[in-house]
């Protein structure tokens, strides 16, 4: 992850400016060079300095898309989609120029079968805009990452969030997926049905390529029918290893719980400090239950017995709507929260996954590393997937900062790597866990190397991402 | 899917001679070229006819798959892998011949984290035998086709059964998979942690790849504990339609019905005849729930509304241990159940699935269809999913009677197809749904070749299904 890894790639200068031309007379207002528009799209959430595109497409239609990698694909130039520019391992970045295809306006639903619970949308819709369009129907999407995420963008990093020990993660929730190929074919991946066993699997080969393999047109995503019930609440535990055993139990236990959020201490302070909670600042889980009046308070009782043996003082419930709201804007706004710890720093969130027998000593050996190494970093997770996310706080001015970030997250992975874990569990690899996929997975590289090349034999799709050609 | 699409390919003479002799010296007694067991190795409960591959590899350990795909790559000759032989759609067969690698004998459970809810098995294990060894821990692997077949073989055709309404299919209960490339390079496609987002979803393109990859050497698999409280019971319907119905009922509002089997007034009084049940010949649906003692009755009970709405005449419980797996048995055995309707006859048992909004019709149609054409064809269904199967008892000796099988199946898919399903919900593609694969993904398919390409450039691997190079 060091910086000198991230290199600007060749660029191929004579069919990017030709393609820039033709863009130009194909999209007129809807393309742009303008310097503010090109930093916009290479923005990145990371530290990992932005490298801007030439040009940016606002697609508006499948046929814009198609017609804009056909451009592309003619003159060989780089291609990023874009969403809502929220990934967090420099997704979006073009290190060899090229052009940014927007997909933001590209944002309706195109149908919804409330009876086949699916519906169909355009890439560009973020996860708030579809909940709020479902909101009559009875129905709703629950893959929810920190940021209002597009749906295009969350499939192309296999995205979950707070829900996904109970509803799965993009990878279980799109049923079939419109995407352009580097060549400017469209291809549809699947049917609507809700299995099948019809040859290769591409809507999951599509789910996590980060925008590699193609530029995603549409989406037919599996929805769910909103719980009878719902109740949340927070759970102060004395120590960390307390929460997180108390995780260990609840998924062991099969309790179906719905969300099972660990905040470390640090965060905790963040997050009442930013959203003006009245919580104690200590190890917390934030709970929710989804299912029948019955079934919840259940699970609820059930899981207040597991907290107790641990040690918590008690569940604080959110029983109205409005404070369960709130309770899960301040989780989702912790990105903010540690922000504020320390104004003017930047907030680098790395993410690892680890067996959930191994979540507590993974975060307990990193809260020693952060205190040894003088970091600030909030710890926060999905715990119940055994998914935690670190927010390193650091001055990204300061070299000596940034390479005391480098070697921390190199020590994180590693630690998560021994533990038989992953080196993201949501955030996708980009530019930045290159490295660490390659630590993690060894020659499984080759392969999607060879498919890589298969698909995008020129290397135009979202290059210098996931794995070096 | 007519029998004449379905020819022997060239075959490389020199090279599988040169290989029988190589792995003769090699394997010793775990190699043979005996016809009988060739033939068992080509067995095909399909009216495909058989495709003997040269010999067969017994394979012990992971060393010698990849010794004897060493062999075969080097000498460029096909690979069949074979783990029961109970797929349905001409997977073993081995059109230009080479060598079956037998892996029945690899069926070690390697590790159980009971403590993570996942093993780590060898795969030529059957599901029962998996959860026979699991037995003591509380544990289950839900995943159930309608054979004892392999782990191995699951994976490879994406299979799923009677409780993937609930658990999913193999596609969402794989957690990893070693695998041994056609190159005799043998690859891990993850790590243990219930989910990533670190590159391209290798475990999933090895899913469903039915053996055209790799051969699957190891799998890491979800557990799931055994629940608190199972009930079950069968739920005769005064027509199909209203069986149908009350499935889709059942989905819609959002039940977590474990298991809920839709079968057909044919297919009932084959298995009642066949299993020796004291139950109503009428359509039926097998229904089962799983979880706490209330939530269990609480969904007992919502189920039982829509069916007594949907005119039931009630439900019979099947409230003892020893009488619900004999209800399954007998639902599994509905194979067996409809070759006894025409001693003598071929069952040849053919999938579909489509949106579950569909289903009524969708049966309905193909009920009127199979009576047109004169067929024998019990259904059988998987129908929360809105997977159904229809069991076509012909006499594979007469030409006519195959004709009329063909006709139905193509009426079958364009039917499935048309309403927005897919051609195979669980058997997969093999030899005899290539052609409406190609109708189902069209352009798709392209993707799917240069993958195959890709990883398998020599064509070695299981060549001749899922897609023509």
């Amino acid at each position: 992850m060091a910086l000198s890894d991230i290199k600007p790639a060749e660029r191929n200068e004579s069919g990017i400016a030709l393609a820039v031309q033709i863009l130009k007379q194909r999209f007129g207002d809807n393309f742009s060079t303008g310097e503010a528009l090109r930093r916009q799209h290479a923005h990145s959430t990371t530290y990992i300095p932005a490298q801007l595109p030439d040009g940016v497409v606002f697609a508006e239609s499948a046929d814009d898309v198609q017609q804009a990698v056909q451009i592309c694909a003619d003159n060989k130039v780089p291609i990023v989609p874009f969403g809502t520019g929220t990934s967090l391992e420099g997704h979006v970045n073009a290190p060899a120029g090229g052009i940014s295809i927007d997909v933001s306006r590209m944002n309706r639903v195109i149908e919804v079968h409330a009876e086949d619970l699916d519906c169909t949308v355009e890439p560009g819709i973020t996860r708030k805009q579809l909940n709020e369009y479902l909101r009559d129907t009875g129905l709703f999407f629950p893959i929810d990452p920190g940021a209002d995420a597009s749906l295009g963008g969350m499939a192309a990093t296999r995205a979950s969030g707070t829900n996904a020990v109970r509803y799965g993660t993009m990878r279980d929730n799109v049923i079939s997926l419109d995407v352009v190929l580097p060549n400017g074919r469209k291809i549809t991946t699947a049917k609507r049905a809700r299995k099948s066993s019809a040859g290769y699997d591409l809507t999951r080969l599509i789910v996590g390529s980060e925008g590699t393999l193609g530029v995603i047109t549409s989406l037919t995503l599996r929805l769910q029918g909103i719980p009878q019930a719902i109740s949340a609440g927070v759970c102060p535990f004395p120590t960390l290893d307390a929460a997180a055993n108390a995780v260990i139990m609840t998924i062991q236990m099969g309790i179906p719980v719905a969300r099972i959020e660990l905040v470390n201490e640090l965060q905790m302070k963040a997050i009442v400090e930013y959203s003006k909670l009245d919580l104690p600042i200590s190890p917390c889980l934030f709970v929710e239950f989804h299912g029948s009046d019955a079934g919840v308070k259940e699970q609820a009782e059930t899981f207040g017995e597991i907290a107790a043996e641990l040690g918590s003082s008690g569940f604080i419930w959110s029983t109205r709507e409005e404070e369960r709201l709130k309770l899960w804007q301040a989780r989702h706004d912790a990105y903010w929260a540690c922000i504020a710890l320390r104004p003017g720093a930047k907030a680098v969130a790395t993410d690892v996954c680890v067996p959930i027998s191994r979540l507590a000593d993974c975060i307990a050996e990193t809260e020693v590393d952060i205190e040894e190494a003088g970091l600030v970093a909030p710890i926060v997770g999905h715990a119940g997937d055994g998914n935690f996310h670190v927010s390193v706080l650091v001055d990204d001015t300061n070299p000596k900062e940034i390479e005391a970030l480098e070697n921390f997250v190199e020590r994180l992975n590693t630690r998560a790597l021994a533990m038989g874990g992953t080196c993201t569990g949501e955030h996708g690899i980009g530019q930045g866990k290159m490295k660490f996929l390659e630590m993690e997975l060894g020659g499984a590289l080759d392969v999607m190397r060879a498919v890589k090349r298969a698909i995008d034999p020129d290397n135009i799709m979202n290059p210098g991402k996931i794995v070096r050609l």
